[in-house]
């Protein structure tokens, strides 16, 4: 099978949001089915390629991969790279140091989160110690470089694409580090917010949109759009799921589990803003509570609050100024399939929340 | 100043061992004088490269430097710049990346080990939290890669170095796996125990020593004979360490901590392999507390354990053994200046054990 028997990407820009969702939906399963297997084999095999020794490092690696996931970020190097017209294949080494990425990102973050499950199975910390996990993390960062490595690219294109994979995790660890000083503080500002989510959430979809654009070597006009339309979906996508948690009907264990884990979720945020002096007082302690101790009462309360203040349509704002940025700012680039597949992408992220939008 | 008026470096391989550590340690300090606020600038400054916004990264990072060190992993590239006849200047990008490196895994060891205080000041996960910790290690990690992709040479001999660090880091990483499945084994062998330590101690200085020969682009010959010898000198130094640990008379807090921490040193695993089960088995108990339980006549007992099974004189036969492999696989070089600080620097690692050797 050749590229040209792939179903064929959608281009046209001005679908309906279902009509452009589907045809997302549809290219994404085609990358998928021809591509996926590519990708996991190459993450399998830089473990062969580190020449490990007797140590546990490829059996935990496995044992984490093996908790599954939509492995959005190995596909979307290669679907960029389909849209712009060049062979999805030569983006799979990209797509699976995104994927490792991801996940190195994971294994450190449910250490710090004391999160003791992740789809169903027991995180990697708890099953094998944090002090193991640790070297998991430490491991998977760097396995992520042996992959971008094997890009079928010249040397520049490959020196190009370690330093934005060096460049652009700098910048989500630097979101994820200021999320700490944004729990520290009892009136966090809306732009911290954005700076933070902008760190540890959208520079994830810069690196696997604008760095296969650069992959491919494009001009500069080409990156830069595909960076800002990458950001604002980025962002899109961290709203979408911080309302998620609160307004969703499905996915969650739990309703408002941001809120036991005392998250500075947009909603959070918003309403510690704009609340009177003691009702962001008592927002404050009831996130900082322990997780065990928030009862779903608390839970209710918050809510309650949120709607007084109007977080939800404040967030719902952001979710459509995001959406237009991103497909503005993919839309002056003149490339239909680009912004076919930021639009199929922007719909399906807002799907889960379709009634609240 | 130009290279030439450096004290001069010391190239008769026949020294006795106290002129071969003299000249060796005037050999550093020189090289330390001239390039040492170099290296340490270049750690700054990749803090700026790196583009952090409004976190606390680099105000750990600074921290954690400024709890001070040997910087020896700094240097080591350089020394062998300079004993090759290049120009240390250009591996100064080089020695700050191995010196980022060997942070990096400090900042984690130290929250996988909870030892609360480095060279008495708090240790960053005891200041600053477990979680921000693994942030600031995760990233030094990533500010590695970008000190090296300074190094000022083609870009091909940087992107050899890149590889370099990443297959050597992950060879440390995986040793210290290596000492968690150690630390499961009722009865580790000595064989598991020196796979160990040279992943985690040994290729550090193969990274440094032979990556630089490398990076100044010598033939194969030479990076084999100097990754034999850094192989070799790294389990030396190794072992050293754990001897002086419990007979050493000074710079340590306590006598035989590594007992309290129930490390499997040299000397452990050599008891561990030769005591009879039930005194193999009660090591094991006294290993295994708490370190706050163990008491010092538990250490002691150990102690006495060793002495009869003959613990130290092993290690001291390894040691000789392990000193004179490294100086044959640098001599076979035929570079007088390699062998003298060969020579050297297995004198200095000896010196504050001489008078067990």
């Amino acid at each position: 099978m050749t590229r040209d028997d792939l179903p064929g990407r959608p281009d046209a820009g001005d679908l309906s949001p279902s009509a452009a969702k589907q045809a997302f939906l549809a290219h994404l399963e085609s990358i998928r089915k021809r591509y996926l297997p590519e990708v996991l084999a190459l993450l399998d095999d830089v473990l062969r390629e580190a020449e490990l020794g007797d140590s546990g490092l490829a059996e935990m690696c496995r044992y984490h991969f093996e908790t599954g996931g939509k492995r959005l970020r190995a596909l979307l190097p290669l679907l960029v790279a389909d849209c712009l017209g060049e062979d999805p294949a030569k983006a799979v080494a990209m797509g699976a140091a995104c994927e490792m990425l991801h996940n190195a990102t994971l294994v450190h973050d449910d250490v710090q989160d004391g999160d003791e499950a992740r789809r169903g199975r027991e995180t990697v910390w708890h099953r094998f110690g944090v002090a193991r996990a640790i070297n998991l993390g430490d491991a998977m960062f760097y396995f992520t470089l042996l992959l971008a490595q094997r890009a079928p690219v010249s040397g520049e294109r490959r020196a190009a694409l370690a330093r934005r994979m060096l460049m652009e995790t700098l910048k989500v660890i630097d979101g994820q580090e200021q999320e700490f000083a944004l729990r520290a503080s009892s009136r966090p500002s809306m732009a911290r917010y954005f700076d933070m989510i902008e760190g540890k959430t959208a520079r994830f979809f810069v690196l696997a949109m604008a760095g296969s654009a650069e992959l491919f070597g494009r001009e500069a006009r080409i990156i830069d759009g595909l960076t800002e339309g990458a950001r604002q979906l980025g962002i899109l996508f961290q709203v979408q799921d911080d309302v998620l948690d609160l307004y969703g009907d499905k996915g969650r264990d739990q309703r408002g589990s941001d809120i036991a884990e005392g998250k500075r979720s947009v909603l959070a945020v918003h309403a510690l803003e704009n609340a009177p002096p003691d009702e962001a007082r008592w927002l404050c302690e009831v996130l900082d509570k322990d997780r065990a101790a928030t009862s779903p009462a608390d839970v209710e309360r918050v809510a309650g609050l949120f709607d007084r203040l109007g977080s939800l349509p404040f967030a719902v704002r952001e979710m459509h100024a995001r959406r237009e940025a991103a497909l503005a700012a993919v839309a002056a680039l003149g490339q239909a399939s680009l912004s076919a597949m930021m639009q199929g992408i922007s719909e399906t992220v807002l799907e889960p929340i379709r009634d609240l939008v």
